[in-house]
């Protein structure tokens, strides 16, 4: 029946309906939830791992031990994860929460004191944030705009609902949460809209494994769901940046519109002059089939420049690092030169690094005691129910069966890597507290574990043959 | 007259005499120099930037611009060197030293104390020894035992007089520069064994690429020259570590016999065991034609753990990355895989690191005054002396005519990075002041620039024909 009413209305409408109704319920939660107080109680102890300030002698003996611990851990668990059917970068994600304060601190806290001391994790700051903004340029180098365009519309529906859908649940969540976790000096505004932003995200690069390893991709059904990952992505990211400015904003003197206007510049500049510069540089590509290391090096230093100056705009350097990879040429072959050229080093070396980083500063432990558990459950709920259920709705509106709607909402649901990064940058701003922190940890490895089984469970094999025919109207 | 002597002894004869006799020298000099004191008066000015200790808060955005701008400078001084048909490195060098306070600090010290703050050099350091860690693997990759044991005799006879010559002058310059230049708490014997150790080595990885500009490297003199430096580096690394367990065991409680015997049973294993194993992985390599991501992950743990076993043993961590290396398997596809997919990362982006971290400890301003520049002169005479005339005057011996044994002399002194790298140790276990240090930088400098100019101009590519036949008796 719904579907009757699709076909009827405009997709401008349902677009309208669908995204407009619950922004406008959004709004008016920001309203009323400024009323609220933040408790005054201000539970600092997990926050020694959240001040990399305490940093002195970088000891580099300490630092090439942990770097070799963290590879062999997160090669161990991802092998075994590999082994269970899921994807090895959860294994990766598991392992840093492992070697921190949650497992190997709880278990042996003389070996963690003695391979993690408070002040070698500047050091390991630095190198995983390095590594990070590596990584996110190669994620937007990946991202190809003109695929997306291909697929357009519907996928931007299904996308935006799945965004929020999941948003609006979190920001009235925080209502409840707000009062009982957020830490002083955070206004109810950027607590709701962190929460939503963090709860909203999709994991692009994790869902695209996942669906290589499913031999999903190629149907109809991961085709969509791929596209939605990616408009996810750069709506989440989006979102992410303005929050980003309004949070810092209010920590800053400089006016929010100069702030705002920056950006335009730097994406204006991003786009008319150094996409077509960078065009020349893929015809140079493929005369000769490589490119010389002068090129190359530019190109790394064109990414940190990027990375620099959204960060000097008082917005983060990996939106830089996201946007410098994503106005790069997306001809295939370049694309996957480049990756081949610093993949390696990104995903074997630094990525686990970022991993281990994040897991030092979890403490599953600050979630203790019956409330705190509710809490969780809660933050966990929300974020399946909101997700599953609103890009779910979304595709069955957009013509897809029920199984193949559900599925994609399961799909949709995977969080990974990206949580991490946003998480991260929560923390680093401290919107959240470290035990708020340490619960969206579990909820980002709970709701990206699960998908692989639960796919396997509602979406076995035998009843994919079906879909053949794009199941989307374009 | 001296080619007929060589004809009528033995190689093992001229190796006892040519390397003995200065051995026994060096003997004598380090005997007599025990009796030498070092000035009382200690420098401490120049130490600021030698002790990392003073890092407090890692700034991720000072070290992401600090990096951008490493690479930028690198490069552009890089390119300029090319142009003028000088290696590509040695502008890489000289970039890391007009960052340091010896022109940027000069130039414009409020623009440096900006960019290189003092608490920002810990991490930089951290991520430029990082980065040794690993272009030390690949050096002792690029190494071919069993390409070194088919030139044998003959340029190992070459290469030891080559080490053994500059050694022996170095030590007795040490004797002029030691109660003049030496800081408090150094003994002779360490500064002497030092000095000439730095002074000997030759860069295998610059001089390479020399041969390859000039095109030098499929000629035999070429050959010879290569597979001199080669010898000469294993040799130049042995020495040196033997030379870092004598200072370091008169620094540490430890008996010196723990450390050798350790540093026996490392080698015993690498060899014995790895080697093996390793052996597997390039079968494995050879059916499949690329490895997996956890066996590349593997090769890194392994040289990092090579690297903690050294550091551990009272060495350093780059001797156990190069042990590592050496012990890989040598086929050249496999060799060449695994350097692809490091060396853009190592070379383009670590590598210029650790150049501007030797530029950060360089301070060419205290080198200052003529006596200090008579110093600096003495020692850059001696280098070139030592070097040229050692390598030269062995391989006239050795049978080759006075043109190429000369030519061949000129490219053996050139010493590159592992020229850096060598003072860089010497600094950081404090046998040679931030003074001397600065002087010795200009010695790398001088003598890797002097190289390519001097070879055109001595040896002409009209004069190069003329070499067809294997200059050296094996």
């Amino acid at each position: 029946m719904m579907l009757v009413i699709m076909r009827k209305l405009p997709l401008i409408a349902a677009y309208v309906l669908l995204v407009g109704a619950p922004v406008l319920t959004l709004v008016a939660v920001l309203r009323w939830g400024a009323r609220l107080s933040a408790p005054a109680l201000i539970d600092r102890s997990g926050s020694v791992a959240s001040s990399p300030k305490a940093a002195a002698a970088p000891d580099i003996f300490i630092l090439v031990a942990q770097i070799a611990v963290i590879i062999l851990a997160a090669r161990a668990i991802g092998y075994l994860f590999r082994k269970l059917s899921q994807p090895q970068v959860i294994g990766e994600m598991l392992a840093g929460v492992m070697l921190g304060p949650s497992l190997l601190g709880w278990l042996a806290p003389g070996v963690s004191a003695a391979l993690f001391p408070a002040s070698s994790l500047g050091m390991l700051s630095a190198i995983s944030q390095l590594g990070l903004v590596i990584y996110m340029f190669l994620v937007g180098l990946e991202l190809n705009a003109a695929e997306l365009r291909r697929y357009g519309k519907a996928a931007m529906l299904i996308s935006h609902v799945s965004i929020v859908v999941p948003f609006v649940l979190a920001a009235m969540l925080s209502f409840y949460l707000y009062p009982r976790l957020s830490e002083n000096g955070v206004s109810f505004m950027s607590f709701a809209l962190f929460m939503g932003a963090a709860i909203a995200i999709t994991a692009f690069p994790v869902l695209a494994r996942i669906l290589t390893d499913q031999q999903l991709l190629t149907t109809s059904m991961g085709t969509v769901a791929i596209t939605c990952a990616a408009v996810d992505d750069v709506t989440g990211w989006s979102i992410l940046a303005y929050i980003m400015v309004l949070i810092r904003a209010s920590q800053s003197p400089r006016p929010i519109w100069m702030t705002l206007a920056g950006l335009a510049i730097f994406l204006a500049i991003m786009i008319w002059i150094f996409r077509k510069l960078f065009a020349k540089l893929e015809r140079y590509f493929d005369q000769h089939g490589a490119l010389p290391d002068h090129l190359l090096a530019l190109v790394i230093v064109f990414a940190l420049g990027a990375a620099l100056c959204t960060e000097a705009l008082g917005l983060h350097l990996l939106f830089g690092a996201f946007v410098a990879g994503a106005i790069m040429p997306k001809d295939r072959r370049f694309v996957a030169y480049l990756l081949e050229k610093f993949e390696t080093v990104a995903v074997l070396l630094l990525l686990p690094v970022f991993f281990a980083f994040t897991g030092l500063r979890t403490r599953i432990g600050l979630v203790n005691g019956g409330q705190m558990w509710f809490y969780c459950a809660l933050i966990v709920g929300v974020a399946i129910v909101g997700k599953v259920g609103g890009s779910g709705f979304a595709a069955r509106l957009g013509g897809m069966s029920w199984r193949d709607a559900t599925a994609l909402g399961i799909l949709m649901n995977t969080r990974g890597l990206m949580e991490l990064v946003v998480l991260n940058m929560g923390l680093d701003i401290k919107v959240i507290s470290p035990a708020l922190f340490s619960m969206m940890v579990i909820m980002a490895l709970v709701t990206t574990f699960m998908t692989a089984p639960l796919l396997q469970w509602f979406y076995p094999a035998r009843l994919r043959q079906q879909v053949s025919e794009p199941a989307v109207r374009a």
